[in-house]
């Protein structure tokens, strides 16, 4: 038997997990809709907890429906490192994204299980509720909430657009909580993803060491207008608020152009408007923008210009405008001696690696401000997610997988 | 007694029906949200049916709803002189908008009896379905199917948002249709209606001698692209849905501002995208585009611009695009003798006329492709409509309906 320090996970008991996994909620062919508090959400959280349980974990849910299941170390008094991501995804959503991270955890669990190896500290996995923001908005609002980015019943009260709250929803598929919110100390912090864009699949890198992320901002902005006839109402007295709305998504758009060539991105992603029909001006309208560039004080500038456009949308469609919600992430959040230590493993394990930047919003985002945190990356073909066609190989995953067992069982012995 | 020529209507009488309409499908207040084939819509074919039987009329159901009422001529055999128009309003509609047009019919009808006078020819009164397209598109369904425009079955197999038929729909409220929908003559169609726009209210005219109709041109543009995630996703391999139909309303709305100096008008109504949502780019959006101009040679270069400017939004987009529509409407469609004749009695009667586009589409488009139709418009305040704040007062109308009862009148015993 290796020691814990030659361990290599199981990919094929792995690869059985993620396939258990993608048979709930299945999306378009290939891929899920499994969103946060559905059933397939209430469905996927059994089987978790199952698994959890078969391996001996102690679990317990808090008061947003995060999952964290522990395994114990042999000092019972330390922090626990932790592992974990999301198991709820997009409506159109892939298998891998968010799902892989917190099977990761398991699968680590599993490793030590079958070394018979119990670390100093504690270990934990966790499933974080609502990553996606695809049913309840914003995303992230179960790490959000840990670590008290959110209050909790702000962020229980949450509502779909059939008007259901999170936490009656968490109730209804049997996820009440059962702990505080208040969040437990951890000792360190550690998520494994899918890489969600083209580079390390494109570069034949195996492990991307996650150094942190894109600085980012979303707005939610509010257009207010009023309804009149589309045909004889002049234009000069037309107030159409979903008018407003669509030249902001452009401005937005726009934007992501000026800065491609240096990596940014700005994306329009929802304009919802009311009537909204044929025949009637819309008297509302809800935009919700982002803006995302590696150079902090380029996204920053972004940031300016896409409020900007909001009020400049607005003044050209005569509507009233309200930034309703800012929110912010990324930035050099992640903790240098995790970084340090995941490059470590990776050339020790031998494997093609790279540092790389996150372009997308994660949970480790909010933990970071709560534990040493990192994340590692394996590559995703074309690097396309968020879309039943997301795809990853055993081959993409073991690499990463293997330098996160390495790296928890090395912090956890600490 | 006065004589049928000299006769009135009675402007009490006409707005205790137009006060009881106002209570059923009670909008925002002041306004109305009765939907075709609602409950409501039910409610108030009930009542209008009820009001009908009560005038001695004979009562008809066509296989798409629309209801016909007959009041007998002292000759059978000739084609009845029609007056209608729609029941049914917009989500945020008001209270004369089509309802006016409707009990006007009636109210001739009623003013007939009270004169205790039978006309030679029959006279009926209409209420076309669906003339709005807030919950069933296209609009004018009703009065398309009923000159066969479009076919019955395709008619009545619109569907709304939630996937159920208008054909069950009509078929829950009690209107399933006992009669073919093949279309019986008609000596002349008369629709009042309120203006919609603000010229005669700004002007102090009484009376809208209707002309014809903006030459109108509507679109429904799709649009397909593909799903990815907002944040890594490169701007150059994006094919979000949702930009390309931003892109587009927003040209809509800049060729209305390029055309608005010489009274042209271009909407952008509508816009829907799958899956719209914070997080992920969109793969599927339709948008609603209509352009409208009183010079047809202008109208049609609004028209090949807004086309135009389709395809130019899906390619900025990267995205298919398929034009799923086409609608026109408008022109110089109206009889000039029922024109000549609406404004002789409007003369003759002493109000303030003047003669006047139509603005927007009515049944009576349609209807003018099958027998000699005209329009009566009256002021309504500010031109304000599809809103609650629509307001017409008893002085508003009581011109119009009267040049409506002489002109009815004179052509029924002709």
């Amino acid at each position: 038997m290796p020691s814990p320090t030659d361990a290599r996970i199981d990919i094929d008991r792995f690869w059985q997990t993620i396939e258990r996994s993608a048979e709930i909620g299945v999306g378009r062919p290939g891929g899920l809709a499994r969103l946060a508090a559905s059933d397939a959400d209430g469905e996927v959280r059994d089987q978790f907890v199952a698994w959890c349980r078969e391996a001996g974990l102690s679990v317990r849910v808090d008061g947003i429906g995060n999952i964290f299941a522990r395994r114990a170390g042999t000092d019972a008094a330390l922090p626990p490192v932790v592992m974990g991501s999301h198991l709820d995804t997009q409506f159109n959503g892939g298998r891998f994204d968010g799902v892989a991270g917190v099977l990761a955890g398991l699968e680590v669990v599993r490793t030590l299980d079958t070394l018979g190896h119990v670390t100093r500290r504690p270990i934990e996995v966790v499933n974080w509720t609502n990553e996606e923001g695809a049913r309840f908005s914003p995303p992230m609002v179960g790490s959000g909430a840990f670590i008290g980015a959110y209050g909790l019943e702000w962020a229980r009260g949450r509502t779909d657009e059939d008007g259901r709250t999170l936490g009656e929803e968490l109730a209804r598929i049997g996820y009440p909580g059962e702990m505080e919110t208040a969040p437990h100390a951890f000792d360190a912090y550690y998520e494994f993803h899918i890489e969600q864009g083209p580079i390390l699949d494109r570069e034949g890198v195996q492990v991307g060491v996650v150094t942190g992320g894109f600085p980012s901002t979303g707005m939610l902005i509010e257009f207010r207008g009023e309804t009149a006839h589309t045909g004889p109402w002049p234009m000069e007295r037309r107030r159409n608020a979903l008018i407003a709305g669509a030249r902001f998504l452009v401005a937005v758009d726009d934007l992501g152009w000026v800065h491609a060539g240096t990596g940014g991105k700005a994306t329009a992603a929802r304009l919802v408007a009311w009537p909204n029909k044929p025949g009637i001006l819309s008297d509302w309208a809800q935009a919700v923008g982002d803006v995302r560039h590696p150079d902090p004080a380029t996204s920053a500038v972004m940031a300016e210009a896409m409020r900007r456009a909001a009020f400049e949308a607005a003044a050209k469609a005569d509507c009233a405008v309200e930034v309703l919600d800012v929110w912010r992430w990324g930035g050099a959040i992640f903790a240098q001696e995790l970084i340090d230590q995941v490059r470590g493993h990776a050339t020790a394990l031998g494997y093609r690696h790279r540092d790389i930047l996150s372009q997308a919003g994660h949970d480790a985002y909010y933990i970071a401000r709560h534990a040493p945190t990192t994340m590692i990356f394996c590559p995703c073909k074309g690097g396309i997610t968020h879309n039943n066609a997301e795809l990853c190989t055993r081959e993409d995953m073991e690499p990463g997988l293997n330098v996160l067992l390495r790296s928890v069982v090395e912090r956890a012995n600490r």
